[in-house]
């Protein structure tokens, strides 16, 4: 299949121009003013249209058993939610329960994602240690092409990564080359929270945000970036939702630090009121860890990414319907967390973000797309439009507008975090892997034809840190024996 | 007995004026410019001197075991050695070792320091947790006048108190009214750190400081921050060595929070060059943790006490002479930790923070003794100039000098961390309990005379603290009963 | 006239402690646990009530000529409105117009001040440079008890300092120990945005904050700290009223430079909405500089007094009524700038700060009167209750609840930016000079009865200073003569 | 003329990866891995190197007429220099003298630029105000290819923009999508410490520091954000030296504001302690403004780096020789301020940053060349390898040793600040619009060559700008017309 996207303005993460984009057999061939039209190829007019990279989601979780039941959506379905809104790749996490083999999980995982509609990758959860989970890591980096870890520090008695796990993981992930990535809340404090909030008979969803204030999420955050300091391995902390937390990534950037931040569509335009509202199933459906905050937090997530500290946004895309949410009617703490979101992260984001004066497109991009590529290292196949790079491209147009809802949406739940929003901005074809999967409200994905994407280890930045590390390394002092 | 200091300069937190001093039975009873001499009152002539409340240190740790030895200095040599140098009263610590009765071991301590020369007092340290420790808290409140606990954050695998463990406690030190304090380093990563440095064939001294970095400490100071913020409980945090931690504090009380921060002279003036010195017995004579810095650090630190940021000044006195020391020729990580001080703490401190400009005379009162005395809730009994306070004063003379040194010092020990360091200004009579206690070279003290100083709980930022918790309990949302 | 006050808990800034106070001829002659009631001595009854030091409010304008009429409160019925409300000194400020010699506007206000009930002072602006008033600076510190000059940065071509006369006057003041004060506004952007808004047709009271946004002040405040820095100068920063200030203040003062920082009740309490009210009036009796700020301004100001970056409180009580506001109905540019407080500053802040568990009672009386009566260097004179200060004491009920209201209150102006709020805690005796000038609701204040206090120079803080200043005196590089 | 770089490892902003270089005619035709070699093509072996864009100096001063004398360098040789160590593009300064009409002096420098051997841009001062400047703004950027507008802080009674100054020059900028940028050094307080240097007889190169401390640097670089706050427009900062001005940006950026800052090469590397040698050629030789700072400051801007807080660096290239600095042999104030650095900006950053683990290799390519081009709007022309853009290339060998010195560089002063440093990695050929012009050691420049590169106005950051300026534009509040 060829396809020549025509008369659009390319926007990417470093630049703005006039261009043509021709994609051949799932790559990006040609781009340039005016390209002829070759032989067979279909012809999109992005005339009055932005060209982008697709977007890329690094935080989803489809089908994912969690809390005694599964999400609702799965990896068809939400890759196809994902392409319907202009995202064309994602990164899920394979999750081993604590003792689970590694491998298995990881097998599992793969498994269940071969019904995917565009290309996908895993970051490899590690939630427990021994010999095994050492060897595993070398062979997910060496052979299956995982370079990232995700630990939890959070969900006690669960999943949760205590520090010495962390010091084991990080310094394995260092010898791979592989970045390490933290779900940031101190999973003991939560669950002190959660006690005392039932024993007040806080047994709502209102005891949700109480049992997770933003200190819980800075403490951890700031000790995840303190571990990887000491041990010389680049960080990213996912879902980064408070001023707490933000803080501490800043920190460690002017420190000249390696650590990364991600941003939720959610954090930056929700807010903490629906826990409260009278309604239980309204509020038991935004129960999410970390929890929306207040107004302010989303103002300095905003100014987080305006600055650069925060580079990529995404979604936790993770669904439980309403009967799902239902479990935990009476005890707040086993309503199942999660929330949707993968179809709406650009739109919002091209809203509140582009046409706010936050954002410039070009930073749009890099922060829905560009950056997450490269710090998962696989740009530029991913995030840009390059010759050469798989034709993952969307056309947007700045000025379709559309009100956001459950009942219009194409993700595998009953409702909708930003529900009755309107929205200028919007794409109006998706390419993924050089096919229209997308086009003007029409969606044609085709189960299973998304691919496992390969990502190597040792991205840029361990240039330097594998260079800083190796000249840091001490040297004993020579002393004369000692006389006895 | 009865003692007139005349002629004298007084200096205070709050102000400084022309005023003589009466004390009688071991509390100060007139304080005027000129007053009478009593008849049989000792005179004191503090012409062209100042005088001063008596240095409070309260962080020491005498005839302790540790680490498979016992420290060298006890409750009697080391509150002389004290006195010798301005300080008439010290808070030690009570540390059970894990598992033990903390009834018992605060006993064994009462035992022992019933030897003291001059007052003093005990923080309890919580090192593990049981429904007997939560009861224990009580009692030391309650009945033993103790209003402070220790954790250790560091010390895996023997003392460290995990987060599980500063959660119950902290939060039974809040219904107590008693502040909790910590050693602030991440014992995980000191031990994962001492594992490596081993392993790499670092033994010697160099090893102490490349084991527990800055990092380690700006990580557990930020923790138990987090942990205290959300529990609202005011916390102390000891001896406090670099910018990490300095910055934790910091942020903290600029966010409005009850926190507090402590310096050791040995810190404010000594760096980790030591650790590098070709004398193994020079180099492991250093070793305390946390360990010495760089002088960016110590200039950090002085900030600290101008700012106000760090209230206190002590000396983690805990001596151990060079035979003990040599326990670990072969491996520093069994150098027992410790370094002598109380004598010299309020000289270097005079010196360098008074004479340079850094600090007032006032600030100096303040940081030596006043702050302390607030903090632990023992002002105006201590750390003041007041009439109905405990005599316990000193006549400073700013234009004495004197060269500090291990031959001539009365610390039980073989080094002096100070050593060749020539200070001007000194005490010339040291009173405690309204008798004199050292005067011009000579020491006086009494074996056995020195009391246990009750300290209740609920000191004043306790009110603020109180108030804020009450009205920040969580209510629950009124919800409809939903119909099933 | 001599006074006991009898039964109550004594409050200062460093204690808290049941006593009784004795005052005679003007100074407080003993305190202690039941006094023996002396021969004449009139009793009040403070049980149940807290015995603090009477207010300081170290910022009004009584009776001040300014944009072209002149403040309604004069210095008799001020002083009166203070206390009683339980403010017992204030320090005004003798402002010269540009080119008017200095001592001749220092005898004019002493003219007017003579009316006072209560004890005050004077701050002296420095407006303009030359000779005469270097000169006159050092008449006034030397002869006439000055130790505080101030500068303004805003009010361009009227009273505004630019960078020459600030490093002046600024150079001059270090070397006769005075502080230095300002007035933070970018003076140069406030003419500018006033001139845009208004060619933009706004020429409501609306204009008026947008015309000086919070980046103006913290421009100036930091400006200010920067010349004070290099200097090495001491400097008090007035009304700060916004993030950006405080930031600057906490900023200097972390590194250890000795800043000090004021607030009014205003800008803690009211936000930036009653600029856009629709009743002109109700917005323009508003209108002073800087304006009110939103919440998150007031949530920092909060916190800057918790954490003691900022060390006072006080009102710039400058009052205009209705038909003065009106000379700037078309133009908000020249309604005069001015708002009251005097009478409720100590009323709000115990209500909004110790109720509400911000501050404890210690740091009330701190903010309130101890910390201005520190840094002007008249303490413990004023501020403390001590034998020997001034007998300027407050009998503080602290379940007594009062609604302040316009029409009710003592000050000589029609409108209260507090008009409505309900406070609890309130004096029920206001003692100045030993003499009871208001109790129960009964003003007995007497015209002409206070007396100017001379202040000192080369307050505590100056030790250090010049101690630091002359140690970091340049030296010359001594280099070979050149052959030529 | 047409080249082919074969066989090397490109090197961007953005990645890695093996690819030969095309270029005909000035500009890059193809890049591909094994390229075809094009008949006529001259061919460049670049194995085992790395092939990067031609690096972009953005602040320089060739024949500047400065301080009585006029600048050794002139367009032809600066540029030549420039060639020999990497550096394809300069953009240098027009400097109006006050009241000098702006297009005449830009037309004056148009003339003297006209040698140059590379291409070029200016920058344009404006230091003085009135309608004609305010014109002429207008025209050079929409006829002249001006896109950035330069204010001198300091030298005071010269060039020295006051705040009316740059407030109108910001105003005018924003109107015409161009960037400012600012020399940030308060010239009052320059002017105040030199007048008082020289007063105590500090009249030799030391008293250079001691005039320009870093808090003078650090006000006026926070004054200038300010301002451009207030006013929308961006900010270019340019020769941060210091912690102070660092943070000053930092805050901005994080505050989300579009602020930029430049750090020199020299700035980077060389301390302080160059002012105390007791040769006074030498210490004069490193006179230049701001001046080398100390260690801490050179560790931060590091930080600063490879935070990205700071873009780009560059050099301030000014060359005065021994002869010209000497008439400042009895007073330091004359000593004509500048030194150079062209010539070897890439090497020493790419030897102290890449080589160290400071920077990547792509943060270096950003830092040396690719983020001068997007700031100043000549992206993906310049500082790019893509097809289409300018041939500016170099070829880096990470292998190549060399010892910088004055006895051997290409630069006309007789002075190397970095003289005997040896640094490791250089480039062996450069390329200025596809014509070789340095290669293994030999300089092929050709007087007159090089091009005046015009810069579009509204970067891609004014987009975001342009919509929230015009989303906070205020409103007036409607109010019913009060009777009167
Ligand atoms: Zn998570
Ligand atoms: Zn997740
Ligand atoms: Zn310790
Ligand atoms: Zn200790
Ligand atoms: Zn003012
Ligand atoms: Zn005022
Ligand atoms: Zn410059
Ligand atoms: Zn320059």
């Amino acid at each position: 299949m060829s396809v020549l996207i025509r008369g659009g303005t390319i926007v990417t993460a470093d630049r703005t121009y006039r261009g043509d984009v021709y994609s051949e057999n799932g790559t990006i061939k040609a781009i340039g003013e005016k390209l002829d039209v070759p032989a067979g190829a279909e012809i999109v007019d992005a005339g009055g249209c932005y060209v982008m990279p697709g977007g890329i989601d690094p935080h989803t979780h489809m089908e994912l058993p969690f809390m005694g039941t599964v999400a609702s959506e799965d990896f068809f379905t939400g890759t196809t939610a994902g392409a319907a809104g202009g995202t064309t790749m994602i990164i899920d996490f394979v999750i081993p329960s604590p003792q689970q083999n590694i491998m298995e999980a990881y097998k599992t995982w793969r498994g269940w994602s071969e019904k995917a509609a565009t290309d996908y990758s895993f970051h490899v959860a590690i939630t427990w240690w021994d010999e095994s989970v050492h060897k595993d890591m070398g062979t997910l980096v060496a052979e299956h092409g995982v370079n990232s870890f995700k630990h939890f520090m959070a969900y006690k008695g669960a999943i949760m990564a205590e520090d010495e796990v962390l010091v084991n993981s990080f310094t394995r992930a260092r010898e791979l080359g592989a970045i390490c990535t933290v779900h940031a809340e101190n999973g003991e404090l939560v669950f002190h929270l959660q006690q005392e909030l039932l024993k007040k008979g806080i047994t709502g969803p209102e005891g949700h945000p109480l049992s997770r204030p933003p200190e819980v999420e800075g403490e951890a955050a700031n000790r995840a970036i303190r571990v990887a300091q000491v041990l010389d391995v680049p960080l990213y902390v996912v879902h980064n939702s408070c001023i707490e937390s933000l803080e501490a990534i800043t920190r460690a950037r002017q420190e000249g630090q390696r650590v990364f931040g991600e941003v939720l569509a959610g954090h930056l335009l929700v807010d903490d009121s629906v826990y409260r509202h009278p309604d239980w199933d309204f509020a038991a459906a935004h129960v999410m860890s970390p929890p929306f905050r207040s107004k302010k937090h989303q103002d300095a997530l905003w100014r987080g990414l305006q600055s650069g500290n925060l580079q990529t946004t995404a979604t936790d895309h993770c669904c439980f319907c309403a009967p799902q949410k239902a479990a935990g009617r009476d005890d707040f703490t086993i309503i199942p967390n999660g929330t949707a979101g993968i179809e709406d992260r650009m739109g919002v984001l091209w809203h509140h973000g582009v046409n706010s004066g936050k954002l410039t497109m070009n930073e749009f991009v890099a922060a829905t797309s560009s950056n997450a590529a490269k710090i998962f290292n696989i740009y530029p196949r991913k995030g840009s439009i390059t010759v050469g790079a798989d034709a993952d491209v969307i056309v947007w147009d700045p000025k379709k507008s559309r009100t956001i809802s459950a009942k219009t949406h194409h993700q595998n739940i009953d409702f909708n975090i930003f529900e009755g929003m309107t929205v200028t901005g919007a794409n109006t074809m998706t390419m993924s892997q050089g096919k229209i999967v997308y086009q003007d409200g029409e969606v044609r994905t085709e189960r299973g034809v998304g691919r496992y994407i390969d990502r190597p280890p040792f991205a840029s930045y361990y240039d330097a840190l594998k260079i800083k590390h190796e000249r840091e390394q001490p040297v004993p002092v020579e002393r004369p024996q000692a006389a006895e």
